[in-house]
């Protein structure tokens, strides 16, 4: 779990050798934590021509309290700011002399009004002269609209080359500067904080390179949540199922839904029912040991919660059985998709037929790169984590009249045992072939899960969000 | 233009010093000639339950004339394949005291009927028993449904998975084995067979871990093509527009289109005109020497194909100035966005709106790997690439009503001058790091344009091909 090479290049002789022999040196990422603020500093605003969004966004600017500075593309921003009570000001190109430049925490794009290809070079001039005054492990945000409900082929084709600029963004940035794209639907303006806050905040430490969606939300339901709405905790009051909660990941996601005020019910297999007794003792949870790939068992886990139900369920425990097709057995495939796939799908059923996950509820599975790009080796995993991708996609119309929503997350390289025991140099390799240079935290996964589970995000269901510090590795 | 490496290990010395030293060896693909026989060998059809495809896929066998063998997964294909006239048998798994097995050509397997994820391991049993038994240069199809449209949650799970088999099965067969998956929808199965040839003729070389959704055809247009139709020459009577012609991909699309029978018009920047006149000379087509980023110039193509209209038109010109967005100049980006992105749309406008392009013609676009995934220092070129994807995905549903599709192809490193000018590392990097080990040729992205344009591809649209040997790259 420990990223020596990482280590060593930010210690002050390390960062000398590095510096002399021109090696690579990773950030080390700033990542949430609760004894420091989590949004401050400057945020500066740019914005393509008619941008839509820039209300939606002083609103949640002003929630997180950090300050703005309007650069000459969002002349708009100055006296949109004044009414929502923002201290704001003008972004200040660098001091051709000196190079000089106030520093920013994060680059916002409204490119909400773009309309057609000519009209993205706004996007060159706010980047062009923003990006060398951004923080090491700053933030972009780009905002736009949903391609495929765009009202001309001009119009979706401008709003589908966003993704090309982000993403690219994202390659050269470097210094632990996370990118990420939103299309936000019309509509569903008022429901883009919690999506906003995530990408803005160092909880998003290792998302780099997604698209989210945010529709209106299913069912009618108000996305946003109220006025009054305690962000700080918000689970509170919640129940939240995690599956393969003993170790890892799963550890970890119980760890942060518990720190968001949830109570959380951690399930494994018997045989971890140590570590499993252990992480729950300390968030003051509820152990519960049953092997979710036994027939009985969706049964049961509707039965234990059944008086009080559940309001997130996390489909996190899985296992790999990794060997070339033609050496694998049949039973080694039999597994991976039963586990990490079937079992999904069987709990799920039960829980939603006897009523145990209440309406307005969330679903959360964990998907992988190698289900969005396959892997050697790895022919039933990949197809039990695509199958989780399908599954997202095929469930969240149909959970939508219940206002439940279903998403997934794919990890990329994370720091875990598991990944301890890879070989060197294909650990070597998983770690650095992405933007970040080093691999994931367990706690990053879990954030991005929280997230999703978050009582704001009603109008994100049926996606698939990769945590991955933007992976080189795709399809 | 020259991949000295893929030469050397498949020289005799080579081959021994690469076995020695333990270093991959990429096979030298088979690729399409005229002079050999594009469709040979045995065929191993597999199946899972209730498979629905079997009766279109055993058309296509006998049209092509290879010979079958039967796995012990698809009980029906021996039946099924006599009451078509095909030579047919059992497929043989190997001998276990031997190893010794029948060698195929191609492995095909028909998973429309699976609609849970326990039934996945059909493909399993058959990709198990049968991948070691397929030839170098083998090809792998799986036919499925698109999960999109199916009627369940699980059978949109199951069939999701397929992805994750497929990209994983093509990242471990290597040996220049490519492996692709077609969803064909329910009504679309008279429509399949100008895509499953080309899957698996060696003109697919390049094109692997590629999904490609055959649909009903827009329109209401016949989507097979007549029983006496000239599979030798699908493009005989067409007239087919090529940009950027001059040179590199472009030339070799022209000479492509050309082989296939179209009547190529070339265009290219004048100051391209001699290389143009050659490439165009040869293949008995026509030079059009315009600059397609001045504002006259789509009246200007319009005019000149008035009188005969066009067939099929591809925008294939475009240019690159990279540099990050910092250094970058506005007048790069401009540039970029115009010739790349924005020209398309205006000379599709002139020609959509002349009437120019015909009903049921085809247009193809270029984009890039670039514009799926982004990359260092190409904000301008990605932009423009992932404008192109948003463009066919845009314009595909205003087109149907004219049975026009739009489709794009993304190389990945293929092997041209540009390239070729490459820093030595980038450019090692981005040959190998594919399933293939290897660059493309530009004639392997010509016949995936040769397939997008083909009079039997009517239920392809709005569609993103990759040319890149399954390029680990992608988002």
């Amino acid at each position: 779990m420990n990223d020596s090479y990482l280590n060593f290049v930010n210690s002050p002789l390390g960062a000398r050798v590095a510096r002399s022999l021109g090696l690579p040196k990773p950030e080390v990422l700033r990542r949430y934590r609760a004894d420091a603020p989590e949004f401050d500093g400057l945020i500066a605003v740019g914005a393509g021509p008619a941008p839509q969004l820039l209300d939606a966004l002083a609103n949640v600017v002003a929630h997180i309290g950090m300050t703005s500075v309007a650069h000459a593309s969002a002349g708009l921003w100055v006296p949109l700011a004044n009414r929502h009570g923002l201290m704001t000001g003008r972004f200040e190109p660098a001091d051709p002399a000196t190079g000089a430049q106030a520093r920013v925490r994060a680059l916002v794009f409204d490119a909400s009004g773009i309309e057609s290809s000519a009209q993205l070079d706004t996007l060159y001039a706010f980047f062009h002269d923003a990006l060398r005054s951004l923080d090491q492990s700053g933030r972009i945000v780009v905002l736009g609209r949903p391609p495929e409900a765009c009202a001309s082929p001009r119009q979706w084709t401008a709003q589908r080359a966003l993704e090309g600029v982000t993403r690219s963004l994202g390659k050269e940035a470097r210094r632990g500067i996370a990118v990420n794209l939103m299309y936000v639907s019309q509509g569903a303006e008022n429901g883009l904080e919690s999506t906003l806050r995530f990408f803005l905040s160092p909880r998003s430490a290792y998302v780099s390179g997604q698209v989210v969606r945010i529709g209106a939300a299913p069912g009618g339901m108000t996305q946003n949540v109220g006025a009054d709405f305690d962000w700080t905790q918000p689970l509170a009051g919640q129940r939240a199922v995690v599956t393969g909660a003993a170790r890892g990941i799963g550890a970890a996601i119980a760890n942060v839904l518990a720190a968001q005020g949830a109570h959380v019910i951690g399930i494994d297999i018997p045989s971890a029912t140590d570590a499993l007794d252990a992480t729950l003792r300390q968030i003051g949870g509820t152990a519960l040991a049953l092997d979710i790939a036994a027939p009985e068992t969706p049964a049961q886990i509707a039965a234990a919660l059944d008086e009080l139900g559940v309001d997130v369920f996390v489909h996190n425990a899985g296992i790999t059985k990794d060997k070339t097709i033609a050496k694998m057995t049949e039973a080694a495939w039999r597994n991976v998709i039963d586990i990490n796939l079937s079992a999904q799908e069987r709990i799920d059923d039960a829980l939603l037929e006897a009523g145990t996950l209440r309406d307005g509820g969330r679903i959360v599975c964990v998907s992988s790169i190698s289900g969005i790009a396959g892997n050697l080796g790895q022919t039933n995993y990949a197809a039990s984590k695509a199958g989780v991708i399908g599954r997202v996609q095929g469930m969240a119309p149909y959970l939508a009249a219940r206002r439940i929503t279903i998403n997934a997350v794919a990890p990329g390289f994370i720091e875990t045992q598991m990944t301890a025991k890879m070989p060197l140099a294909l650990r070597e390799a998983g770690r650095r072939m992405n933007s970040m240079s080093q691999g994931g935290q367990p706690a990053d996964v879990a954030q991005t899960i929280a997230w999703l589970a978050h009582p704001g995000s009603a109008g994100v269901t049926g996606q698939v969000v990769r945590v991955c510090g933007q992976s080189l590795i795709g399809a």
